[in-house]
């Protein structure tokens, strides 16, 4: 299903209930570049750390819009043995909502650009048709607009003169307008001499010639005012929500804790985070439950059986014996696609791609269980190792400690990597799995500080989140 | 008439020819964003100076890309009294030419992309079928790579690897195709033996599971071996004209010396050069005969009767009297606008809009004449201060000159202005166009410096240009 500025409105509860009833969610983002720096393979797919990597990209990619979202819901039917998908290509652009909202910068990269045109992409429906969207910076600042005007508005005793550009002052009237201003005062103060209580309406033409401009005032009683004011209020509230827009696909996915797909996904997600959220964070952290397939298919034990990790040859080599494609049908109503005629690159056909190639895995790693299984649900445990993190601790520590403390606290453990995420947490990766044990064995009568396994954050954040 | 890269090369006659015939030329440019610093406003129509305005468009405006040039050329029919028109409307895009040519970045502003996109404007003409282009530097790069690739392969003796990517050197074979390779070298070996006079045609298929890819060994004599350098060095031309695409056109417009009016013209003079030909100089110069409608709106006798200069406006008002529209039509086999249904913010039509009022104007200033004429051509001295220059010395002097010498040579006559040109000349003005011929006179004799009006000087480029 397209999404553009035009239907987004009225596709939003469809987009939300595919997120509720799903069992996990593939994602996929189209760009308008990727590096302004070093070359994009480079940059991609160097031989860097995630750390590094994350770093590099951070610093070379964030300037780029994230111009299509491609989002597809997997939900399975146990009775049918099947999954029911639902594909939504979102397009999005920062269209300027109002007069003080921030005119949004994008670099474009000619070799994207022109990857993405020889395609077949649509900028058109982007750049004409895209849904606006705000981080929660940007949300919260027009929040606070819209109180601080209410509240001048509400203001008793003192109406103070109301613009849209806050920093304006009461304007002064131009000397050729000024007889014409009398009048109009003149008719307004005899409106309030008289007793009658039906809407008095002044209408007149300012300066006809230019432009048409017209002063209305009504004379209304408590009781109109009141129903006037709310009904400026929800006008409001649904002004914030449209220009929040494509924002609150992101804080659904967020919420719901569903765990999300994607192929190569690092830049998508930093992509998503950057537009969608907050500034990123020094570190690489992360808030969702996420899984690589481009990961997942370069570990154990499917690293032996695929030769090329791109999306297309994946999803081209998981159709082969030892593998078995899933079985998926579209949602009634949804347009479903061919996967014989490929459409690459349109972000909700690889979305809807990724997940058929993370099903085809997650259903392999089933055949080594006794007895085997033919459906793995994606809240198995066997899935939860890609990417691995059972090298990594989380750990809690008054504000006083510097990244010295921590190597200071793990010296014994050899080479170690810290993330910070505050002022009293990070993360600590070790350099082997069986010493996160040893640590948690240590730790248990420390006072001072805390260790939870990534597994026990994780899962202490989903509860967090559900209560 | 609508250009893009599929028919620029077909077009390209029609657009020498029409610029070689014209009396003179309108331009208009969009642009993908105006700034990434001050507001648009601030930055296009403040109170500066002309180079203090230069200077910020040259540090802020300049990240941008021009994607839309419009042409618009106006040939004076003396017979009829009316101009003939041929309008264009190029589509530009920086199209990678190949795998080690520049990967340009520009910024795209989203107020203006949506302000774009609100008028029509086709981001999809541009991005998927949009004009390349070359930069001066770059073209003499290319040229180099491709005569250094031409002298490694007519290197006798010593046969080198030749690869599109100078930086690669011999590849090694790896050992699943050793076996392979050597069969393909006993085979082309054995042609070397043979006395055969007609072309051995060896072809085979090498990984075909993953790509086919071929290799073909022709075994020529002496003419045909010249014969086919001769059509690849031809082949090569061609490409590289290609690759300098657009920046042909604005060649011929500079070569043709003839005068360039547009609207508020800055701006796309400065990204018309520093997209098309080099970077931009430290100092607001130009090579161009450039006249500004806007700035002439502004100035005497116009300035009177003219309240607001904004193209649309302009338009408007030079079609009330003291004014007459002038009699224009479009050339056999060009697209006719029509000026009641207006197509504002296409280049192509602002560049015509833009003619029109130039023409307007300047029959204006004929009214003045004894005898009033109703026709100025467009090289008559009358237009000539528009924009003023008159105030405006060419100096040329040794090497060792520093700006503090050009000061000291000046002291007598107050406040100066120096541009630098390059080491040896600069432009230097005066606050007072009456010193202009005391400094001419006090110079005469100098033997160190030489100083000659804006009027000799762009006499003197002119003559160069057409000898
Ligand atoms: N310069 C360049 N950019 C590309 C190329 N392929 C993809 N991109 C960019 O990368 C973004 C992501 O592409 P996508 O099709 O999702 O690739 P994926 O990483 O394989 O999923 C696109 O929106 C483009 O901006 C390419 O071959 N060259
Ligand atoms: N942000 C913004 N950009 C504009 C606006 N109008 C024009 N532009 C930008 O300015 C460029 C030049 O516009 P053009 O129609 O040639 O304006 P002109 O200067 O009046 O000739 C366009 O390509 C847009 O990028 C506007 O109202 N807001």
């Amino acid at each position: 299903m397209e999404v553009t500025r035009t239907n987004f409105k009225d596709s939003l509860s469809t987009v939300y209930s595919a997120i509720e009833e799903a069992d996990f969610l593939a994602i996929d983002g189209e760009f308008s570049g990727i590096s302004d720096g070093p070359n994009v393979s480079a940059l991609t797919n160097g031989l860097d750390t995630p750390e590094e990597r994350y770093m590099k990209l951070k610093k070379h990619s964030m300037d780029f819009l994230l111009f299509q979202f491609g989002l597809c819901t997997f939900t399975y039917d146990q009775a049918e043995s099947k999954y029911v998908i639902k594909t939504f290509n979102f397009y999005i652009f920062p269209k300027p909502f109002n007069r003080t909202s921030p005119d949004t910068k994008f670099i474009c990269q000619s070799s994207s650009i022109d990857f993405l045109a020889s395609q077949g992409f649509d900028f058109n429906k982007v750049f004409r048709h895209g849904i606006p969207y705000l981080n929660q910076e940007e949300e919260v600042q027009l929040r606070e607009q819209y109180e601080e005007r209410r509240s001048q508005s509400n203001g008793s005793g003192n109406p103070s003169y109301i613009s849209p550009n806050p920093n304006k002052g009461p304007g002064s009237v131009p000397e050729e307008h000024r007889e014409y201003i009398g009048r109009v005062v003149e008719k307004v103060e005899s409106l309030f001499t008289t007793s009658e209580k039906t809407t008095g309406v002044l209408c007149d033409d300012i300066m006809g010639f230019q432009k048409e401009r017209y002063i209305q005032i009504s004379k209304v009683d408590d009781e109109e005012r009141k129903r006037r004011e709310r009904q400026k209020q929800e006008r409001e509230q649904e002004e914030l929500n449209d220009a929040v827009g494509f924002s609150r696909v992101i804080h659904a996915i967020s919420k719901s804790g569903k765990l999300v797909v994607g192929h190569n996904m690092l830049l998508d997600v930093m992509h998503t985070i950057h537009q969608f959220y907050c500034v990123l964070p020094e570190y690489l952290l992360c808030f969702l439950r996420l899984l690589d397939t481009k990961l997942m298919a370069t570990t154990q034990p499917f690293k032996e059986l695929i030769n090329i990790t791109s999306l297309a040859e994946l999803q081209k080599q998981l159709k082969e014996s030892p593998f078995k494609s899933p079985k998926v049908v579209t949602a009634e109503g949804f347009p479903s696609y061919d996967t014989a005629q490929e459409q690459l690159h349109e972000a909700g056909y690889d979305a809807f791609i990724t997940g058929l190639c993370f099903i085809s895995m997650a259903n392999y790693l089933g055949t080594f269980l006794t007895p085997p299984r033919a459906h793995i649900p994606s809240q198995s445990k066997l899935i939860q190792p890609f990417p691995k993190r059972d090298h990594v601790l989380y750990v809690t520590f008054p504000k006083e400690w510097k990244t010295s403390d921590l190597y200071q606290l793990f010296s014994a453990f050899g080479n170690i990597q810290v993330s910070w995420i505050d002022d009293t947490s990070a993360f600590v990766s070790l350099s082997q799995t069986d010493q996160v044990q040893i640590a948690m064995n240590t730790s248990r009568y420390a006072e001072s500080y805390r260790i939870q396994t990534y597994a026990e954050y994780v899962q202490g954040r989903q509860q967090v989140r559900e209560s």
